[in-house]
């Protein structure tokens, strides 16, 4: 049997508690006795009743200065049938130098790789600047009303503030570190009912037909030019997923009309910004309406500065990978540490496997993150 | 117990045969049988196999010359729960002078005024110039596949033509014969299908979403004047009764959108006229497209002239009335009466409570309608 780094071995340990969202089935117990003893303060909070009872893990050392946070979750989303995978999804197999397991990429991989950089950066500098941090979640692939979201506030009634959030996402596209992402789009929702009249389509003059009322509103909607997005993002994009109208009769003009659509946007625009000028199209059109808003995610942006630098020089100090900015792809818990003024950047394994069966993270992608985050904290955190 | 006359009494016997779609129930052979008494030559004609099997009646007396042809349904609709009727929907009760049934307006009372309008005419004018005949089907409120369009067929194969129709159906508002039918608008339907192609919100540059790139022609094709209507007819309308796109889910853009509309048109269309238009449309937005349509009627209209003139003077004497002549409403069996060249024109009883629970028709309107048929029989047949 192969000697494995303790990267490979702490991530198996995690892998081998099931902690489907919300459990988290003792995988923040296990990271907190490896930060205990490397001079961590750690606290566990809880937030929930019953079967939506959510722990986290804030744990923190130093006394003041700075705060560098990795930020994670323990939960992971279910396996699917249990039978199609190669391996047990809850066994933590090695099969050509991959570890294979529901959360190996997304995240478990990425928490090992964070503690033993730890482990590693205060053996040798444990009189650092700063403070390290971990905040850690069991809610982010489920509600995610308990976790991050309510750390965050936490932290804002003791009043600290994370300087650096670096979040352990699986960012890379072909090998760890070619990609980080800097910023995510923002996203909000949109449920409209139109109104008109219902009616008989042989007398069109005693109905009000809102689909053709809606029509050329929508048309607006669609061909709007809500920003030219910048270095960073693409222009904010309108879609719209679902439009209803009709009785199933085709002799009846319906009396209302129903349309879901989606923003994702970007620094240039925010939520505000968007529901004023949708509003007022609609409005423009003389449109009877009503909108139920729902924001995701504000969209944020950590421009190249402390932390970005710090990551690019360390990827290209490990691996030789000059890496890339980008903030697509869907939303993480760094939308609602972005907003304290933290600068967030993710970074972490590659995501070609993850929710999906026999997800799997490569050792030296393993190896890799943990080394990138040990360079992370020498370039930001070393006494030099 | 009073006295009623023939009109009213040959009504409440067609009522009392309960003949729901596509059963006749007897009510042709009733009507065969006093036709033939005073001399017409009666043929039964069945098309359609097993429960669709429809029977029709085809009487003329006469041997040549041009054809005056009552049309009509023996067929009603369902009564609907019998417990809310006042009397019994087959039992044909008199109260309050009114006759109260399932068919009584819609349209046995005008069968019985046709038929008893016949019998007066004849007693008087037994050598009648040209031909009068009646084409009853009991396949009108049904699909209409094996009723008036196949009796229309088969007097075409044997080169009749019928010069002149009097539709039964109950054209009247307040009293029979305020109001005529001089024709009715076109119908047609269209049910379109948008192609795009299904995709995440968050990507939309690898979908392509049919809402969007339907709403401008949807919004063209509401807007669009179609014709400006003419003296008969209102402007050509377009209506679209249901709209579907999205799968559900808020975060995909459908791959598919589907739209049912419908014109209601006039003589200043066509149903080709309208199709190409349409598609003309769909196409200069460059749209992925398909289209199936339904054509249930061509628009058609019976200008003043012989018959609308023998009409229009006949209330006026029996009643002092001085009928409007409208287009209005849905459609009649005289949609495919009128393509042969013939002049088709409806009168018959108000349609207040037609399809409805406690459907009903005046004893004065029945005994009105009788007498106007008998004066139009009188002024385009009788020898001077």
């Amino acid at each position: 049997m192969t000697a494995h780094s303790a990267t490979v071995e702490l991530a198996q340990e995690l892998i081998r508690r099931p902690s489907v969202t919300p459990e988290d089935a003792g995988c923040q117990e296990l990271m907190a006795e490896r930060l205990k003893a490397i001079g961590f303060n750690c606290e566990f909070l809880e937030w929930g009743e019953g079967s939506e009872k959510v722990i986290n893990l804030w744990a923190v050392r130093g006394e003041s200065g700075p705060i560098f946070a990795f930020a994670g979750h323990t939960d992971v989303v279910p396996t699917g049938p249990e039978e199609a995978w190669l391996f047990p999804p809850f066994e933590a197999a090695i099969h050509e130098e991959k570890v294979y397991g529901r959360g190996a990429a997304d995240m478990k991989g990425s928490l090992a790789a964070m503690v033993t950089a730890c482990e590693r950066f205060i053996a040798n500098h444990s009189d650092h600047k700063g403070r390290i941090a971990f905040l850690i979640t069991s809610d982010e692939e489920g509600p995610a009303e308990f976790g991050t979201v309510k750390v965050v506030e936490w932290l804002e009634e003791r009043g600290e503030k994370i300087t650096w959030c670096l979040v352990g996402e699986p960012s890379s596209t072909a090998e760890a570190g070619d990609v980080i992402k800097n910023g995510r789009r923002g996203s909000i929702g949109g449920w409209l009912t139109i109104k008109g009249k219902q009616g008989h389509v042989a007398y069109p003059h005693l109905a009000k037909n809102p689909i053709h009322l809606a029509a050329p509103a929508l048309a607006e909607l669609a061909q709007e030019q809500w920003d030219q997005g910048n270095e960073y993002f693409p222009a904010t994009s309108f879609q719209i997923s679902n439009i209803n109208g009709g009785t199933g009769a085709t002799n009846v003009v319906p009396g209302h009309l129903k349309v879901i659509f989606n923003f994702r946007f970007s620094t240039e625009s925010t939520h505000e910004s968007l529901i004023e000028r949708t509003e007022s199209i609609l409005n423009r059109y003389g449109l009877d309406f009503d909108i139920d808003w729902h924001l995701s995610g504000e969209a944020f942006l950590t421009a190249p500065g402390d932390l970005v630098n710090a990551i690019v020089s360390s990827i290209k100090t490990v691996s030789g990978i000059d890496t890339e900015l980008s903030t697509a792809g869907g939303t993480s818990d760094g939308r609602f540490i972005a907003p304290t003024g933290a600068q967030v950047v993710e970074l972490g394994p590659i995501n070609k496997t993850i929710h999906q069966i026999n997800e799997c993270v490569s050792i030296k992608d393993l190896d890799n993150t943990s080394a990138y985050y040990e360079g992370i904290l020498e370039n930001l955190l070393a006494q030099k």
